[in-house]
């Protein structure tokens, strides 16, 4: 189902634990954004009954998420606070197409590239981080992540033919891999 | 707990009698709008626990009830869509002070205000409606947008002394009831 072009390599992860409260806290602002993400969905798309019912589910189990960070923040002691993202989502953003159909389809197809990266990065982290709560969690995330890929990839196809998703989604992934590849100096849960 | 300076008087209802389909579909604008506005507010005060917390179930709630409505559209068989709404929420918005912490006072008192006044409507709605069905709809809807209401109240607190947020809030209830009092020619939850 993920067909990311590029794995993480150990010098992420090394910059991960070197600044894992960073990573942390911005773990936490990732959901709050991926709550958003959903939520503006539904406010463009109001129409499409099945994407309203789904992005409600998604902004309700994101919300969920970041109340899970929070909590872990708080019993390791590390204030939530604001902090400088990673380009990655902007610069994913920016690849949307102006014009519809094209900007639903881009829009849920980058949702989803997010939630598959993201997905990507939680297995990299549980079977890497030496801390057994924190593999525990980055586990239990998994597997919700991937099934948002595939919800806004199908989500996608309300608005273009299939065939013309999966060319879209092909280039997108190409993108995305050409982002991840300019690592940024701060380490986020996507540089 | 609601000081509202205006009650729902009979010329809406009899605006609502003849525009009912429009209600309901502005009805379902409002549940979402009150989402994306607690979501909001999650994403500018993230350091304020306590309102990250409930504005997580006043997203929840919203959102249930946004489904609710869409459900109810949709056994009586009125099509979704998008629909001007009314200048009261702008209008209120609009009296929100640029600066913090008075911005985060008027924002939190602004969304209390939008909800007891829906409160009121529905309370009216319930009484004045001969539909069993929507009824007993609004009468389930009236408990949360109380509540709610208290919660936004609450939480201005965590920004400004007890009394001058009391201060504020009968400005602002004055100034909902001048809005309020300038009928809108369409009929909407709140107009």
């Amino acid at each position: 189902m993920l067909h990311l072009k590029s794995p993480t390599d150990d010098s992420w992860l090394a910059q991960v634990d070197s600044n894992l409260e960073e990573v942390l806290i911005d773990h936490a602002h990732c959901e709050k954004k991926a709550a958003g993400t959903a939520l503006n969905l539904i406010f463009h798309y109001v129409e499409d009954r099945e994407l309203c019912q789904e992005m409600t589910e998604i902004v309700n189990e994101e919300l969920e998420h970041f109340h899970m960070v929070l909590d872990l923040l708080e019993r390791r002691g590390i204030r939530f606070r604001r902090l400088k993202p990673s380009q990655y989502g902007s610069r994913l953003h920016a690849l949307v197409r102006k014009s519809e159909p094209e900007r639903a389809v881009d829009r849920l197809l980058v949702a989803g590239l997010i939630e598959a990266r993201s997905c990507e990065r939680f297995q990299a982290l549980a079977e890497h981080v030496s801390d057994p709560e924190l593999a525990t969690f980055y586990r239990s995330l998994f597997e919700s992540e991937a099934r948002h890929h595939a919800t806004y990839t199908r989500l996608a196809k309300h608005f273009a033919a299939e065939d013309v998703v999966e060319t879209r989604l092909a280039e997108l992934y190409e993108a995305e891999a050409a982002i991840m590849a300019e690592r940024e100096q701060f380490p986020r849960m996507h540089s």
